[in-house]
């Protein structure tokens, strides 16, 4: 399949860290947005994520999660994203699934 | 922090999906390196990994793992490596924990 090859020097500009769900709201302004308060270790962010059609606030707390922390800062629906989650999702877009690492590690871990 | 920040663009060019270790073999040459088979849903991948030292093989057999598909293709002690499986390390390397989607989903579902 034709598609484009990533360095490995481009792979480590990505800052991905281990962090932990501490607070879930629903976003003021949007239907199918929640903001996360993630605590990375060193420091809390406050994010925009489009999870409410997949998870429950009380499924998200307490988790532990992958974050994108040097993406570009985004205003979602007036709200400063301080970064991403990530999470797999399948073909139809009907199951989003977030990450975690398989067993406890501590928050601030870098993916590598 | 003085860190580059990645746009959202850059982040699209990966390509990060949820495949299954279907198998693990001991690197002939490296004493700290797997060599793992890995079902992306629809091909198979064969890969070097830094994980000896951290997981025995009857731990990955059948684990869920995310995989970074189109890193350009390594050679690492005279084995093609087609891909990079992810995992969070904490600050003092003693720690190697994959990453897994908290819950099951189709084989090749993108990470976004």
């Amino acid at each position: 399949m034709a598609e484009e090859k990533i360095p490995f020097k481009d792979w480590q500009k990505l800052n991905l860290r281990v962090g932990k769900i501490v607070r879930v709201e629903n976003h003021p302004q949007a239907d199918k947005l929640y903001l996360l308060e993630v605590d990375l270790g060193t420091e809390k962010r406050k994010l925009v994520a489009g999870l409410k059609q997949h998870y429950k606030p009380e499924e998200l707390e307490g988790k532990l999660c992958i974050i994108f922390t040097n993406l570009e800062p985004a205003v979602i629906r007036d709200i400063k994203s301080e970064g991403m989650i990530l999470a797999a999702v399948n073909e139809d877009k009907s199951k989003v699934i977030i990450l975690e690492p398989e067993k406890d590690i501590e928050l601030g871990s870098k993916i590598e």
